[in-house]
């Protein structure tokens, strides 16, 4: 434990956890704020003020409570104001959003993105759809910072894409390369999707309140983000949750990575299309069409999604021993996986996982769905905000 | 983030991290404590002042610096007067010591246990030998607390064993039992070995200062205590950390754990002894046989010691891809398989495990060898003293 802050640091501590109390829970009465944050009356009435004046937080009429009394004022985020642009670098497509403070999707561009387009090509594109949204931005916005999610291994330090095999990227300076195209001096945050769209989750989507959460995220390949004890686990590097690696078959079918027998070789894309008979298919239309297929009752099709989910129990039993959290979540193809074979994914998971470590699992889908990814990039850029609100601009 | 604390939260955040400190890394000077903590010359002596005031530090002669000034004086932890007693309950021995504050072991005792001995017959064992010590004990000493490892599930919120399956044990509350057997009031706190040991050696062992380790410990069983962001990871009722469980052949061995194909069947006691044609053995002198031989020539031995390390390689890999540690620590019978088999354990991997994910691990023994259960047993009692330092007695 460090030792205690100073008055300075208090003050700015308490503006922070003000701040990202509206920013994760909306509109809140200065009473409520009172008693979630364990602070008195006149210390969140300066607060307040403080937010307000820096043009971060308003606050409006009353909610009519129904009793007696003078009601308490509102505080709202300045969701229209305050805004991060976030990306979403995905297998086959990119993605920008405006995202206001409290989370709310402001704008949003999608394009497609051919398999093989380099940083180079990607990243004029990005900043291209986020010059669009640009010219729709009220006069007295402020950007406070920008954050990327991409499927693919990121250092922590710098946000470099170190290896991406799904998108054939090594060693990337993505945020480098948007930042130039953008002409714009700030630090670009990026981050794992699995990571941004597990942090995501639990800021505001399934996973609010749970300390223990594994958020498996697949495309082609397979990933997770790890919330242990309510903080991400990011490991030395930036690069924990490479769960789609484990290996669970010796001498198994080639992976992306190089080696054999990870797991994503049986759950993802390319395992799932070529056990259904359909090896030259790809991307997420030609996996929805398997699942449709195994739903009118197609054999081979059926087969394969019954397979790819016991091996999807498979894995995540080896998850919940390991990790013993409270909730996985099923995101991106693995959502997919999950609504078509949750009867194979809980028979082996009955079977394999600890009595102890699964007994108060949840297993859930993504509230924030295909957004989940947008929203926590734009998570990581208000990180640096709600650290230190008046520091801003 | 919460809130800032109070005032009275920041002296008693201060007092602990000034204890601790010194709990940690020994006698330090006032001088060194201003810098390490960040604080004042006069918030140190204050702090000092009441810390010694309630008989947990004293301060003594200065270090002979060399340096022109009056040398600044030293805060030792007051080790032989404030201690915690720990246990450790193995699959062979029980053991059970007294530990001063700043992590030295003062006394120990330690028992053979044969295999199936019931809970009802361990407590008194352990009892007898706490009383045993409790003889030598200086009149004005104070016990802090008391904390036991145990190689089993332990419900975090109240040291329920839920499963020891190398000792048989189910649903047994040992704090309970060891309480009524010493005749004391005070919450004894239970964690699992392999939590325990990590605590222990990320605190004061061979991962001081790293932030993202994992520590295996085997015996019949292997189980992993994780560090990651500085934290340890224990899930959500307790039980993280089950890597032995980790199923890693479909239809592989049965394991006592009533599941096939877990990791612990190919490296645990069993399946090595069984893989070097001792299927009657067990103990851990009979494993180290195993490894005398191997050492020796004997081809059996030597196939069974590289068949274990490879499969060590295998699940180590799986975890360096999902933890992304600094460091991988084997410790107990692991430590020896490591020692035996390095070579297959490094190849394996190499071929496994994801380059950025594996390039900054170091693969080490503890330092803390066969005494980091029982200092890690006395951390767990010691962590209430350095959260309130002054609410002792």
């Amino acid at each position: 434990m460090p030792p205690g802050p100073s008055q300075d640091e208090i003050r700015r501590q308490n503006l922070g956890a003000l701040l990202r109390h509206v920013h994760v829970h909306g509109a809140t009465s200065r009473a409520e704020l009172t008693t979630a944050l364990g602070l008195n009356r006149s210390t969140i009435g300066a607060l307040t003020a403080d937010l307000a004046g820096a043009g971060l937080v308003s606050e409006g009429a009353p909610k009519e409570t129904g009793r007696a009394g003078r009601p308490s004022p509102v505080v709202r985020p300045e969701s229209n104001r305050i805004h991060a642009y976030a990306y979403s670098i995905e297998v086959d497509r990119l993605r920008a959003a405006r995202v206001g403070l409290g989370g709310v999707v402001l704008d949003r561009r999608e394009l497609d993105r051919p398999r093989g387009l380099l940083v180079a090509e990607a990243a004029p594109l990005l900043a291209g759809a986020v010059k669009e949204m640009q010219q729709h931005v009220p006069a007295d916005a402020v950007c406070v910072g920008t954050g990327v999610a991409v499927c693919g291994m990121v250092r922590r330090d710098d946000g470099l894409v170190r290896l991406a095999p799904t998108t054939g990227w090594v060693d990337e300076p993505i945020g480098a390369a948007l930042s130039a195209e953008l002409g714009i001096d700030a630090p670009i945050t990026v981050g794992n999707v699995a990571d941004v769209a597990a942090f995501a989750e639990h800021a505001r989507g399934v996973a609010a309140g749970c300390d223990n959460v594994v958020y498996l995220y697949g495309d082609v390949g397979v990933g997770a983000g790890i919330i242990a004890g309510g903080r991400r686990v990011t490991g030395h590097g930036g690069y924990s949750g490479e769960v789609g690696h484990m290996k669970l078959v010796r001498d198994g079918e080639r992976c992306e990575c190089g080696s054999r027998g990870c797991w994503e070789t049986q759950i993802g894309e390319n395992g799932l299309l070529r056990n259904a008979g359909r090896p030259g298919a790809q991307g997420r239309e030609a996996l929805l069409a398997v699942f449709d297929a195994a739903d009118r009752g197609d054999a081979r099709a059926g087969a394969a999604v019954r397979q790819a989910g016991d091996w999807l129990g498979f894995g995540v039993a080896n998850l919940v021993n390991i990790f013993n959290p409270e909730m996985v979540i099923f995101g991106g193809t693995m959502r997919d996986l999950y609504l078509a074979a949750a009867a194979q994914i809980r028979s082996r998971l009955n079977a394999n996982a600890l009595t102890a470590c699964l007994e108060h699992v949840r297993l859930r889908t993504p509230k924030l769905g295909d957004d989940a990814a947008l929203v926590g990039a734009a998570e990581l850029a208000f990180e640096r905000l709600l650290a230190d609100p008046l520091d801003i601009g």
